[in-house]
């Protein structure tokens, strides 16, 4: 079972480098960006078949390893 | 209008830092992680309102900027 794990900064926490896209965005001439966040995105091949034993093992990984639950939140999709 | 743009490293190309997300999940007891592979999400806010337009702009973007096309893919949703 393939899962994909994305991870953000929450609202509110400074994203510098979304930022920095921005700016080089408008450098381009790209413009009328308002905002731009930048994330993770993590693709987890997965030998359990079951769905929700799956999503609870992924929130679990989420939980311990893949993000920084003060600073970011996440969101869990099987695929 | 909203888009999100999905940044990963093409098949084939190695991912080190996705093997060593696998490697830590497996430290951490997460048994029957095949495989990882770790990309960039990139979440725009546009002031353009037309969806096709918006689609080419962000495309445009995406070779531009925002993806290493030699070793990266990257895929476009409009949210």
């Amino acid at each position: 079972m393939k899962a994909r794990v994305h991870v953000m900064l929450k609202n509110g926490v400074l994203d510098p480098q979304g930022e920095a896209v921005r700016h080089a965005l408008g450098s381009l001439g790209f413009d009328g960006v308002e905002k731009v966040r930048q994330g993770k995105v993590i693709e987890l091949e997965l030998a359990e078949t079951d769905e929700a034993q799956a999503r609870d093992t992924v929130t679990a990984m989420c939980e311990k390893l893949l993000a920084n639950t003060v600073i970011e939140s996440y969101s869990v999709e099987l695929v």
